[in-house]
């Protein structure tokens, strides 16, 4: 007898037959004696044919009014659900992010959250009601129609279950949980039982797309259990939730992240004067290119090598920026690599183990893997290799830190 | 300088062309400094997606969650409509029914209309805005979604127009205005400049589909004035107002209307005894079958034969009733016809002219048309006659009562 909010994607209410599943499963909840709100995105492929429509009239446009419009997908995949409750003999309302009343700022197509109004709920919950909540949208101050940009029905779900102090947040999806790593790059790689905030938004900042980092982060600042499940299968998932037993037994790495989406770019020769790196970043950044890792090196001639990552889409804006800079400051030369990949490791139990990182080196190191870039953090260590020795190299990792299935097996 | 309330229909807004064929139409009116506000209805096509969606979850979808779903078509277009405005530099903002204020009462899929709140609609206007509005929408007291019913983007524009007072109520469609009746069946047919609300109502319930019943009525008691005009033609359109100048001018008839939707029963030899009438309709109301034309003959054996009008679709449920009616206070017989056809003379000139009604019967009887039943009001004389003769009896009217093109152009 809890209370639960449960939130289901786009492709599981992506046909009509999807959402008579989903009031199945909710109904079975439901029979249980749970308490029950469930969060639904639109119908997947139905916010892009919106988006599209607004695309005909303007590549840009007007951001209230694109609110207005793409709003309408959850509307009517909460309205369907509710029906297909009813329909089997389960009280269920439909609520609109106005009806809520989910106040968010205005910044239309990206806004956030500042308050949930749980009075709505709570009476219909008292009432015996499921309550069903459109995802992704919200409303401002002055009554306006916002959405809180791609994905944000996973922040609403955990927004909602932290309002209404709900025991868990269940996000739906096409994967049984989180896995240690890509299972299409290692068989091996295995479902964890559970895995902490931190963790998880480690693994989600490197292109594990289960679930958007701002739900994570949300989840995390109001401790909201989180569980990660398939729509459609039966099974245990994956819980996101605070590192309460530092136990020994704890695996030092939860799993092994990684993507391809970035581009290294070098400059060399650089004077090595104070304030350069940010004479280097500056028009970098002014450019709206975001940076990922940064490293520089010392060399012997009183120059310095400068060398960052950016998404491989912004890397040609990128090199005319860096080519320009090194003109105006003196630099030998700028060079660039779009074929890299960053492979990480990812684990709250590397804080109390020494050496954590060296065994990464060292397992790459025995697959002549050659690192070019090393950056850390306090569960993290990242390394930017060539993008051809991706698979090798998380196979090793994963073998090396004893994630694969039949290691652990034994535990 | 005025204030129009424009209200396009959901051809006019069928696709993005045709959007941006409203928006440079909504342009030339604000160019002309005209305060507007511009009132849609879904994208033809998407209410009816809409219902087939909620019908595959169930054959009578629960009516509040219906709403839910269906009131998004109409939200899609004010805000694409919006977006096309302020592309083209004409500001402009969307507003649902709920954002506006428009409230109803809580009947859900029919809804009334209670109350129109002005107050931010003014406010944009001062400021210049053209104020999109989705139409066929409220909310109720409770903040629940409702819908007005099939066509009640038309009742919203007028609602609209008489909360702000408008100066006229511009209703645009597939057609350039009322004619003197559907010019399929009179090629002579012709566009009347202007029509009573009265005659309007009488020419809408007897066929002329051209605006919803309630909107005129709504017109009527507001006294709005309602223009309706061709979307993408030019021209005057037809106004519909208050009959203001009775003249000597004014035509006696100002339209023909038919149709082919009803059916008669006859129920023969009943008992001639008080409170036969109730006897015989009582059982047909009881089954929700609505009656159009009523007429009773005395017969010479203190029997009355009794023959009434129902919609062609209610045909066979009403004869089934009657039957077990005729058993029960022992009729003769029961006999029906589904074969006949509605045609009416509409004006309000008949008014103050004798002799319209004997007028119509004999200009029928030169064509040897028998009339089955006749039915009549203050502005308005019903025959209803074998559907073959139709046709026939259209244009002989439309010749009779000085209606054709070319007998009008010499006035």
């Amino acid at each position: 007898m809890a209370l639960i909010v449960q939130k289901f994607g786009g492709t599981s209410v992506g046909s009509i037959e999807r959402i008579e599943q989903v009031a199945d499963k909710v109904r079975k909840f439901r029979e249980q004696g749970h308490d029950l709100v469930v969060v639904l995105s639109a119908m997947s492929g139905e916010t892009n044919r919106l988006i599209e429509l607004a695309r005909q009239i303007s590549d840009q446009p007007e951001p209230r009014e694109l609110d207005v419009v793409v709003s309408t997908g959850e509307q009517v995949t909460i309205g369907l659900l509710a029906m297909a409750l009813i329909k089997r003999g389960v009280p269920a309302v439909s609520y609109t992010g106005n009806q809520v009343r989910i106040l968010t700022d205005d910044a239309y197509n990206k806004a956030r959250i500042l308050q949930i109004d749980d009075q709505r709920i709570r009476q219909d919950l008292k009432a015996g009601r499921v309550v069903v909540v459109a995802g992704f949208q919200g409303v401002d101050e002055k009554g306006n129609i916002t959405t809180l940009g791609r994905g944000g029905s996973d922040t609403t779900g955990v927004a909602l279950a932290a309002a209404l102090k709900a025991d868990e947040c269940q996000i739906y999806t096409d994967v049984d949980g989180v896995y240690t790593t890509d299972p299409r790059v290692v068989a091996q790689a295995q479902r964890l039982d559970k895995i902490t905030f931190e963790e998880m938004l480690e693994m989600a900042s490197l292109g594990s797309k289960v679930l958007q980092i701002r739900a994570v982060e949300f989840a995390g600042k109001y401790n909201v259990p989180l569980r990660v499940l398939h729509s459609f299968q039966e099974g245990p998932g994956t819980l996101i939730t605070i590192d309460e037993e530092e136990t020994m037994e704890q695996p030092i790495i939860s799993g092994i992240a990684f993507n391809r989406d970035e581009a290294k770019l070098t400059i060399r020769g650089v004077p090595d004067t104070p304030g350069v790196a940010f004479k280097i970043l500056g028009p970098v950044s002014a450019a709206n290119i975001e940076v990922d890792m940064i490293v520089q090196n010392v060399s012997h001639d009183n120059t310095t090598d400068f060398t960052f990552t950016v998404h491989r889409n912004d890397y040609q804006k990128a090199l005319g920026v860096l080519q320009a800079t090194a003109a105006e400051i003196g630099a030998r030369e700028v060079v660039g690599d779009t074929h890299i990949a960053k492979v990480s490791i990812v684990g709250v139990g590397m804080r109390s183990h020494a050496g954590v990182a060296s065994q990464m080196f060292e397992a790459l190191a025995k697959e002549s893997i050659n690192i070019q870039m090393i950056s850390t953090s306090e569960i993290k260590v990242s390394v930017v290799i060539g993008e051809k020795y991706l698979e090798l190299a998380v196979r090793a990792l994963h073998t090396a830190f004893d994630l694969d299935a039949s290691a652990r097996q034994g535990e």
